[in-house]
């Protein structure tokens, strides 16, 4: 059994980001950047108003003075004179400053009438200006290439005059589920079977974390189905298996693979839920074997998978899920030599800090129960026993998506 | 000037949830149920093995016991019979129990041999069995109406055998841009004038949040012309604008839009960014107006627009985007009676805590400033000075894709 650190670790060296295609910056909402994004004008692109008021000469604009107002200058449409002495113009916000002028007359502090504006307020030199270039200047780096584009970043390449964008193509993973006891949803169930679950589960967190899933007919514990199946991987930038892990006689994903070029990495993890987890290559295709458990399946989806569709996408963000500081609302065991993912409510204390609360039974297969949590109690191998109110390290799973 | 607290009210008030649709278990991952999910099954549907082994009669299975190998049961595969007395069963991990077990005697505790197994280590009654219905029963309730479906929610959908969900359609929201200064990214900027870039990532902040954007053209600042694209709100659950929404002579949004049936409810609101912001109806159609200040519009988007996507949703979480707490890494002085949303970048001590540090120039029309940002500092009205070291409300950004 090899560590989860360093299992997460060989995962992510073997994995390189997808190539770049262009998106349109509609489309660019979640998409992480193949090449970073420079300002390709000044913003503002003039010093401009940063009120609705009157365009001035700081020198004539004392408390009491009258002035005479020369024009108007809307935003979009600048005012062609100059301010000069004596005189205002009527100005919006983010007007380009008029000629002269040197700084703005609020409207609510000027009474205006019959072509003069009177000023209530001495104005000082430069107020309510925004200087030319205040927001950022023509070829300054706005974005860098490996940034998830939020929309603000959207936004700020919208301004900065990019109606495309070059993004890391979305990772498309195939899904591949295993097992005769398994169906689709409301498709006839087997006796002794269940109902799939992993594979909708997966892509949805495929599709949470930007990747393009492609969830594959089920195959059957047949090594023929299977190798088949898995053909699809040619065309997938990682294949993710559920079911066969383990070290059963029926659990044939190693077995029936290896004819087709599977090559192990390694198969076991020192991790509970998860154990048996494959990792490997199958041709030129990066293979990830997950549980059959569903609880196990998403747990290590969250652990293995996540940080591998980063890692795909070209994200320079940390792949490993971010994790947070809560207090523990009940005392926990010493752990043993395997890393342990509790599942676990979320409360908020009366002064307002996060608690953490592990459901007493942590049992693999129970997917309602991991349906309710709202994080993973992150218990490291050989952890000491925890008294409640000590903190402990936890990863949010509806942040993720997952 | 009204309250934060009260706009958000109103404008939650006048807002219904969308009409349900009928959607594949495959496409349901972020949409919202419109009705409750119930098991149509129960998980496990009988005793199963919770691990690879041997199904047992505990009374036969004390250590060193040899027992008589009767049959094997694979997941998906029940075994006919009944396991007799000094018999035991091949068993994998999901597989159903034969009659006469009562136990798993683990396959690392089995030693193996000529259809025999002998057994390594006392099995008590009950050891490695799943009963039938651990996991949920025929008929429970697994998820409320009002959920925004999370991977492990549809893992748990498809594992209670529904193909098909029903969930609200998701709320379509026009975005209006309006100025004679702005153009689409790529195209003719006029003179003074500058490239939009709210309603991209107003559109992106709708698409992050589970509504789907409609870009209208932009509006130049002409009555008619505002009144013509907003013919396009009839259908849309909700018109937002910006631009326009100040009390500025060129802020035409109010005054194009009353001949067309606009019914206003208030238009200036006590924060900071964003005081102009029309609430009102357009015929059957709220309309939001947002700033035109690219700032403002995000952060009006996140205090107002976001609550209103997730009340037309309807979903069933808290309207208000959620607050955490962090130190401040600078003091702040005392606020006025406009609630203030800053700027802020978030670090963690060396403890682990978050500390979070507001820019020190807080401009609406900073758009890079913004998209650096981490977090929005939550300042109510009149809040105290408050030292480097207290603890801020603060809503973090991108944990809202925004």
């Amino acid at each position: 059994m090899i560590p989860v650190e360093e299992a997460r670790s060989r995962i992510l060296q073997a994995l390189a980001p997808t190539a770049a295609e262009t998106v349109s910056l509609a489309a660019a909402w979640g998409r992480v950047l193949a090449r970073p994004v420079h300002a390709r004008l000044t913003q503002p692109p003039a010093d401009v108003s940063a009120m609705d008021g009157y365009a001035v000469r700081a020198a004539d604009a004392a408390e009491g003075a009258v002035l005479r107002v020369a024009g108007s200058a809307p935003a979009g449409h600048p005012f062609a004179g100059a301010v000069g002495a004596g005189e205002a113009v009527r100005i919006f916000t983010g007007a380009v400053l008029p000629e002269g002028a040197d700084a703005i007359l609020l409207q609510e502090d000027a009474e205006a009438a019959e072509g003069r504006v009177r000023v209530g307020e001495t104005v000082r030199p430069g107020r309510w200006i925004r200087r030319r270039g205040l927001d950022f200047a023509e070829g300054e780096l706005l974005l860098p290439a490996g940034r998830r584009l939020t929309a603000r970043d959207v936004g700020l390449a919208a301004a900065a005059n990019h109606p495309w964008l070059a993004a890391h193509r979305r990772p498309r993973i195939g899904i591949l589920a295993t097992g005769d006891e398994i169906a689709l949803p409301g498709e006839p169930v087997p006796p002794g079977g269940i109902v799939s679950s992993n594979a909708h589960a997966l892509a949805a967190l495929v599709r949470a974390n930007g990747g393009e899933p492609l969830v594959l007919p089920i195959a059957p514990d047949d090594e023929a189905a299977i190798a088949e199946a898995a053909s699809a991987a040619r065309i997938c930038d990682l294949l993710v298996t559920t079911g066969g892990a383990s070290v059963g006689e029926h659990d044939l994903v190693q077995s029936a693979l290896g004819p087709e070029g599977f090559a192990l990495d390694f198969w076991r993890i020192a991790m509970r839920p998860g154990k048996p987890l494959i990792w490997g290559r199958l041709g030129q295709t990066p293979l990830l074997g997950l549980p059959g458990n569903p609880v196990s399946a998403l747990v290590c989806g969250v652990v293995f998978l996540l940080p591998a569709l980063r890692r795909l996408s070209g994200s320079a963000e940390d792949p490993a899920p971010r994790t947070a500081r809560a207090r523990l609302g009940a005392a926990l065991p010493e752990n043993d030599r395997r890393f342990d993912f509790l599942r676990a409510r979320l409360e908020t204390t009366a002064e307002g800090d996060p608690l953490v609360l592990p459901f007493p039974v942590q049992d693999s297969s129970m997917l309602k129960t991991l349906a309710r949590a709202d994080a993973l109690v992150l218990r490291p191998p050989h952890a000491p026993a925890a008294a409640a109110g000590e903190a402990v390290e936890i990863i949010t799973l509806e942040d993720l998506g997952v």
